[in-house]
């Protein structure tokens, strides 16, 4: 790939492969034109190779769908695509208690329950871009249900049962904090700054980026815990030690999201130090790429796929070190941005059918060739291309980026 | 490495990697000297990397050792290793309603438990061949009790809770009736052929392999299936097509060992019938040894470490194709007896500190280099070392195989 140099060109990268090749892959192969909803479990080629639903796909499909909608263009295609998993969400997400399943199959009918609530906080977001999008009352009356229905299985102590005895071990993770802050930062910028159990989106995402940086981001060790004990002590075990380096740096970029929008500094160092930490742990030196898993103290991890490089931490990476240096100028960032970038771009798609591949060997050679599952589909990457597109159009941050872009040699 | 001409060197290799490798490692390393049980998680060089214990191994180890004390030599650190799982599973093991734990802490406080019961199979096993080595009552009626509730949980509809929804799509395992297969095997062997559940060992012995031919093999595939519809039917899903090769070779040699035992033609057929069709499902003729997972329509599968090649199919494999060879002559399973055993002591052992490593990437390059974790510790490699050295004792077959190694060219 010959990496475009300048801004201008690099907005297109991220525009084109947006809308000339990831939707329309999406659009053409994922819909359920007879039951609704999304198809994510698709081949190489687009063929759907199993028909069971995620339901944390249609929440996210609908949010994707509905977030071009709003802010590209009122293509009534994207508005009906988001429509349709809105409606399927509606008509099959729901156990009778009310909380969503993980899997149905294509006609809606229950497979899966399971623990967490994950399928909400899509839900959420998706109602919440949806309902800005229609203006549908139900779908903010959803928004703000499937929120506080988060928030209450998530952090109402004995609501979710524990993974680990917490009699014995009681351990939380980063993972529902950081959804709760992205989640709370989505319905805000929705639907203003509504209030759910008790606290304002703002405070929810005060609440969630002090709980994270307490408990989870060890100076001693610079790095940003997946796990820690209830008082955030480290747990010297295989799952206590386990980072992710690209969770934690999507954690990064929430948290310089919100930095950006508030032009809070501190909120920016905050982020910073999370990506300039988690970028020396998950940066592979040898192949080029994101690590999947590392250990905190460099012992071999239990999850042997750990060094495996996929789509969904790459793209939270470009994010990330691409709003670093638009909040920075720093040239480091511009480095950073371009290596995981060149990188991405020349692993991940495939030029004969489109989209990306979502799973690779170390060394960047394809390991399953699908285009989606029950993990993938149009999330991570539609979102990344949009976010990145967006970011380089607005005006302020461009200058600086245009700058660091053109102090670079050409690739 | 020279592969062994001939039968002495060939029954060398495996017994001196047994007693003079593998177990020696584990007594070594593996022991809880304050605690009594089995820490498995060691890195490469036997350091305890996690020390949180598994209760399957708390049964996989004493089965080991009592096994070893039981038709080897009446060693008594072999008696006093198995000694300390037992009494760590009698004191520990079981949750107030005496179902076991997953996972404890290093002092026995629960940490996991889970829906299904391989823990109890294990400790069936381990306590039945205890008994024999100890003739302690308590032993022998807990290798009963363990199996009743193995049973129990396995097989009374509704006892355990399913993983996906039965009302929508009612599914069964072949794993459960290999777990059934090989345990009442055990348990047959070490206090004759007892009642448990109304039915002899050796009836649900029948009873097992009866539903494993029955809804499990496909001959218009040529495959055994991991998971189908309650009615033995193809579920055209990741779940459903997924194939596990190694798993279904180690069927096959339960199977084939029941043959022999009873010599019954009919059973041997059937379990090469299964080796046969697994083996060209899993072996890798680009770089060797055998995938973990194959797609039943050669789909990409959903688990992107499919092409990962792990310890403990290999050492299935080598024991079902080692197994053949003796009870038919036949030189196709000289050659892929071979094939795999030299793969995998070319690639697994590591020449520094000893055992195997457990986790290798397509090529043979090492992934993580631990020596054990939850799930590998003393049973799948020890088992397979003992086995095979056993097998090649025997008189009868040696003769079978000393006349197939001796037709193959010396590598």
């Amino acid at each position: 790939m010959t990496t475009p140099d300048g801004r201008a060109a690099l907005t297109a990268v991220y525009r084109d492969a947006l809308l000339g090749d990831v939707i329309p892959f999406w659009l053409r192969h994922g819909l359920d034109r007879d039951h609704g909803g999304y198809l994510t479990a698709l081949d190489r080629d687009g063929t759907v190779i199993d028909t069971d639903k995620s339901i944390w796909f249609q929440g996210r499909g609908a949010w994707t769908f509905a977030t071009l909608y709003n802010t590209v263009e009122q293509n009534p295609a994207w508005l009906d695509a988001a429509k349709s998993g809105i409606e399927f969400l509606r008509r099959c997400g729901s156990a009778p208690d009310g909380k969503l399943y993980f899997t149905v199959t294509r006609d809606g009918r229950p497979l899966r329950m399971r623990r967490y609530v994950y399928s909400e906080s899509f839900a959420a977001m998706a109602n919440a871009v949806y309902a800005k999008a229609t203006d549908d009352g139900q779908a903010t009356e959803d928004a703000m249900r499937y929120f506080d229905a988060y928030l209450d299985y998530s952090f109402t102590p004995g609501r979710m049962p524990a993974k680990v005895e917490p009699a014995t071990r009681p351990t939380k993770g980063v993972g529902p904090l950081m959804f709760c802050l992205l989640t709370a930062q989505e319905l805000r910028e929705q639907l203003g700054d509504v209030r759910v159990r008790g606290r304002s989106c703002t405070e929810w995402i005060d609440w969630s980026i002090g709980e994270i940086e307490r408990d989870f981001l060890k100076p001693d060790h610079e790095a940003l815990m997946e796990v820690v004990g209830s008082g955030g002590e480290i747990l010297d075990h295989f799952d206590g030690r386990q980072l992710n380096p690209g969770h934690a740096i999507e954690c990064a970029w929430f948290i310089l999201h919100e930095g950006k929008l508030r032009s809070d500094p501190r909120l920016v160092r905050l982020g910073l130090t999370i990506l300039d930490w988690m970028w020396k742990r998950g940066w592979d030196d040898e192949f080029g790429g994101v690590f999947y898993f590392r250990d905190l103290r460099g012992l071999p991890v239990q999850d042997y796929w750990h060094d495996m490089k996929f789509w969904w931490p790459h793209c939270e990476v470009v994010i990330a070190t691409l709003l670093a240096w638009t909040l920075t100028g720093d040239e480091k960032y511009a480095r950073w941005h371009r290596q995981v970038h060149d990188w991405s771009f020349r692993h991940f798609p495939d030029p004969e059918f489109g989209e990306w591949y979502g799973y690779l060997h170390r060394d960047g050679r394809v390991s399953v060739p699908l285009k989606g599952n029950l993990w993938k589909g149009p999330y991570h990457l539609p979102r990344m291309l949009w976010y990145c597109w967006k970011l380089l159009d607005a005006s302020k941050e461009a200058d600086v980026i245009a700058k660091g872009r053109g102090s670079r040699p050409a690739t």
